[in-house]
Parts: structure tokens; sequence; C-alpha cells
């Protein structure tokens, strides 16, 4: 098979997933853009695909390693990097049981379903690093934007919302268990790039050791308050009562209220991908570019149709008409990465909502 | 060297704290205590006192096992094992990576300092087991209740409050700490005896699997305020203000709401104490009454002094004359064993002032 420049053989009873190669490919331009040499840990490696191409996509990787619990996957791996003429190293261990052994600078871990079991052991990769990068896959997405109320409490202590802008509450709500784990190591987090795609949630962090820094990540903590009755939303540090209709609120949290992104990160990203030819580089090109609209915004966004459904205004805008009518007004407004028929915006609710009428057809 | 029967040589490098004798017998009896034959491991053995001490003088105690990362304590609790022929298993090992070794049904924690970083680890030692009991202490006195917040936030994501009863919220930060990690393993808690004393905090709790039992149990955190101003306090899901003053209150939290021990098992724990001839079997005797009374009040306590002062209330009441005011009124109130000038009581706020009022000398 084929990834890109990749030749390689998925094996036998060892995870491969097509649909992942987007994944790969944003994650492999965010490793080029880390203005350092690293070396990187891929645990839960499988065909190891994804280190394989780290490792031969960019210039500043150096060691790289590759951790699975599997033997067919740890062989699997060693296959296809022999085969991609790359020097790497292999650990055929349980990736919690490694970290007392191995140490790195990046670490990628894209297990089944939930990290949340793994996130301890993954910050023992950095115990004795001053800073590090942590790649994160979430692909228990029901639990984190589905409304499974119960399993999300457990797994992230944390309670979900399943509305319209339920793919930021879970991505922010996987990004608060980081946050909460990297204070115990005594490390703030932030995120450089964080999406919803498909499936799975995704984000990958730049984590520093400080005791301030660690405080101000939780100091990003607290809760989303969303009005079943009549859209409003807000964000706070613990929720609140719906001040457009006063109506009791529902809520999700405690989560991640900072940045999803990193500017400057996410610039250089759109650098490297204009020169790599990836099959995915238009679709790229385009979820970053939306993503540094979303920078400096509230954390949650208005799907345009639900808005216009729940308040009753028909026929629903254009839009862009909307958007130009909001900035026009004085307020940032851009569409978001996670939805297609939504934007995001600081504006008031009120002015959205006579934006909305101002802005028909 | 004698602790209770046991002879043992505390060696050189291996820490023995004589202080601690006291937490060793209580939780001698609550091991005698548990309705069932047990296999146990000392993690964080050290001269191995508290696990000998567990295994001889407990006849349901099948397996032991003593796990310490430090070759002068395995070699000094082998000693003392041997001397008290005492037959034993030993682990030089972290506690962390022989979790994927060992299992346990009683697992026993007092590591320097937090317990926090080891809780994780602490649940896999349960990872075959339906249901197990866990021991605790925290020596972090100073960050779970003496308003280090920056620590506790970091170690236990909580808030805690450096005010009167702070020794009661501190261990039930630990108790929300515990909960959590529990449910990710699907694990339920109910803590069976939960205590400050000294310069440690410390739960036996017992741990079921169950998604539900793991969900009540997240049911059970929530935040306790307390008005600096007039002294009133109260616990909800998220903090409150004052409804006695109006002002603004402070927090704590999140933190466990649930009872802090289990009223059949302190009456066990009672009848064993009387059966044995410890040296502090008055002392461990009047405590296990005053935690019995503790049980199903609320989370906080009252002490009078601190009241009477807030509240320019003169001269203060005595305590029984004020605990038998407040009982005639119909409401629980009782001593506390947190603090001897300290009350626990369901009593409206506004009753205890008027009560402490009619019970001046």
């Amino acid at each position: 098979m084929k990834e890109e420049d990749i030749n390689f053989i998925p094996a036998k009873d060892v995870f491969y997933n097509p649909a992942m190669r987007l994944c790969r490919s944003i994650s492999s331009i965010a490793v080029g853009a880390i203005d350092e040499k690293i070396d990187i840990i891929d645990a839960f490696c499988a065909s190891g695909i994804r280190g394989i191409r780290y490792a031969k996509e960019n210039k500043n990787v150096g060691k790289i390693s590759f951790v699975d619990l599997s033997k067919n996957a740890i062989s699997s791996a060693k296959k296809n990097a022999k085969s991609n003429k790359l020097k790497a190293e292999f650990c055929h261990n349980n990736i919690s049981k490694a970290a007392f052994e191995l140490q790195t600078d990046f670490l990628e871990i894209d297990p089944f379903g939930t990290p949340a079991p793994y996130l301890v052991d993954a910050f023992r990769y950095f115990n004795i690093k001053k800073s590090a990068y942590l790649s994160v896959t979430a692909t228990d997405v029901a639990v984190l934007c589905g409304g499974k109320t119960q399993a999300c409490m457990k797994n992230y202590h944390s309670k979900p919302l399943n509305n319209e802008f339920t793919h930021e509450t879970g991505l922010r709500i996987m990004l608060k268990k980081i946050a909460e784990t990297a204070a115990e190591f005594n490390m703030g987090i932030e995120p450089l790039i964080s999406f919803s795609d498909k499936h799975y949630l995704k984000s990958i962090l730049s984590v520093k050791r400080s005791a301030d820094l660690a405080f101000d990540s939780l100091k990003k903590l607290g809760y989303v308050s969303y009005c079943p009755k009549c859209g409003y939303r807000s964000s706070s540090i613990f929720p609140q009562n719906c001040i457009h209709c006063k109506t009791q609120t529902e809520f999700a949290g405690p989560l991640w209220l900072g940045d999803l992104h990193n500017k400057n990160f996410l610039v250089k990203m759109q650098k490297l991908n204009s020169k790599r030819n990836y099959s995915d580089k238009n679709e790229i090109s385009k979820m970053l570019s939306l993503m540094v609209g979303e920078i400096n915004l509230p954390p949650y966004y208005y799907n345009i149709h639900a808005l216009c459904k729940i308040q009753a205004l028909n026929p629903v805008p254009q839009m862009d008409v909307l958007l130009k009518n909001l900035i026009d007004s004085g307020f940032p407004a851009v569409r978001t990465h996670f939805s297609s028929v939504s934007i995001k915006t600081s504006a008031p609710y009120e002015t959205i909502l006579g934006t909305i009428e101002s802005s028909k057809i």
C-alpha cells in the first residue's frame, strides 16, 4: 500500500485506517512546524505508518521509536521502517510500563477509544524534560460529544452537552483532562492545533514544566452554558443562567476555555503545507485557514440553521452576508472548521439575532 | 524496637515514624473488621512494620506482599518479617511498574507527601478484581488544608479553603480525587473510615466495579461555601452565595460530599478495639465514637470559639450545653474527631446562633 510517498504493508491483525490519512498529514506538518530537533515516540504504533511519515517527511526528527503491546504490530512496524530505510527503535511493551524506560520530546498517543487512562503515563515520558510536545487523538467521540454523560463523567470528570456545538465542547473536555494531568506533573499546556474531523478529536500541544504555567492552565478551565429555550450561550468559571430569556441553562464542563490553536504555529503549518503535495493539500489548507480565524473567539459556535429554527427566523440568511454584516457592526465573525453551517463570533446574542433579521435575502 | 506486640529493627535510611503508631493501630483494626479473607499489599513498605502488624494481628489476612523502590527498605522489611515468623512476598520495584505484575484485594499506600500521583497506579492493582479495599494516607496536609491553593489545584484539581474546618475540607478533597480516579476504572467508592490526625489525613475505602456505582460516587461531588463575614456555610453542586448576610462566599471544591465513614464498619471496629490491648486503645475508642456521630451530618463543622468571635457572641457557651440545647430543639448535634472545640449539626445557621445565645452561662 501507499500513503503519500510511503510504501508499506499493513499486516494481518494490525490496525490501519486509511480514513486517518488527513489526520496523519496534518500531524506530520505540525511535526515539521516545530522549530527544533525532536525525538519522537509513536506509542500505539500499529503498522508504524504515522511515525514513519513523521520521520521521513520532516528534517527535524531525531530519534524515532515505536511502542506497542502487540508483537504483530512491532514486527509490522519494523518491516515497514526497514523497507523505508528508516533507522528506528522498537519497544514491545505496554505504553504505561515503557514510560519508566523511555523519555521523549514528542509523544504520539492514538489509542483505541479514550486516551484518558493513558494521560498519566504519557506525562511520565516527559519526566526529565523541561518542555515537550504531546499529540493526542480521541476516538471516543460518542462519549465526549454524544451526550453519553455517564461515560464522559467517568473518563473525563466533565459533563458533556449533546447540542449543536458539541464537537467543540468534546474537544475542550479532552483538553481539560490533559491540562489537569499536566498540572500534576507541574506542567502547563498550550494547544498548538486542535480539531474535530470525521470520528475523532485531536490536539497537538506544547507542554512546559513550571508551577506557574501549570496553574495558569488550570485558570483557563470553566463551563459553557447553553439555553435550550432561546439558544443563548456563555462561558464562565461556573455555569450561568440565561441572561436573554432567564431560563435555566444546560451546561458542559469543566472544560478548556483557552485557545485551541497557536496562531504563529498555524501560519508555519500553512507555509509547510503549501510546499508539500499531500493528497489532502487543499482540504488541509482550508482547515488551517478556518482555525486561524477561530483564535480569540468564544469557546462555542452558532449553527445558523439551528439558531434560525429556535428563534423562528425565516428565511435563513446566507452565511457570507451574515458574516459581513456582523463584521460591519464591529464584531469579529468567522466560519469554523467544526461545522460548515456555523459561525464563531464575539458579538452579543442580541446583536447576532438582530443581524440575522437584517441579513435576510 | 517494639510497636504493640511486634519486635522490629528500623534500618538505616529506612523511614520509620513512631508517631504513626495510632494510625497503624486504627488501620489494623480496620483490616480485621473486613468480613472476608483478603490478600494485602503494603506498597511504600519501608521497614514493613505496617504490613507486618496487619498480617500478625488479623486472622483474615491471606497473602501479604511488600513493595518498595528502596533496596534497603525491602531488605529491612524481609528481616523484620522473618524475625516475626511471617511468610511474605517482597517486590523491589517502583509501585507503578509493580502494578502490572501484582494484583491485590487490599492496597496500602502511604507515600511521602501527596498520594495523588499514585492513584492511577493504585487502581491498576485491582484490575482483575470486582471489589477491593484501598487505604490511602496523605501527609501533604499543608497543601490539602493549609490554603496552598496553587499546589492543591495542581495535585488534586480542587480549590482548598484555609478556614476553621479546613481539615474536613482537605480530607474531602483527597476523597474526591480517589472517587474520580476510581470512576476511570469503572469503580465506585465507599469510605469505611476517614480521619484527620496530627500531620496526616487517612481514608480506608471499599471500591466496587460497576459503572452505576462509579457514576453514583461522582454525583456525590460538589462544593462547600463559606461566608467569611458571618460564618455561614453550605454545600451544593456549585458554590452558593451566603443566604444569611448575602455576602460573596469563599468556596472549596470540588470535594466529596458523601459520608466519611460506614456506620456498621465503625461498630465492628469498636468491638475489635475493645478486645485488643493497643497502647492507644482509649484514644481509638474515643475517635471511633466521634466518627459514628459524624455520619449523615453536613460536610463541615462549626468551631464554637470561631463562631462566637465572628458573631460577637459572648461568653462562649459550654459545648455540652449547646449540644443538648440543639438536640432539644430537634436537630442532631455532636462533637467531631476533627477538632475538640467544634460541633457538627444539621441545624440551620440561624438556629445555631440562636441556641448559642440561649446557651450562655
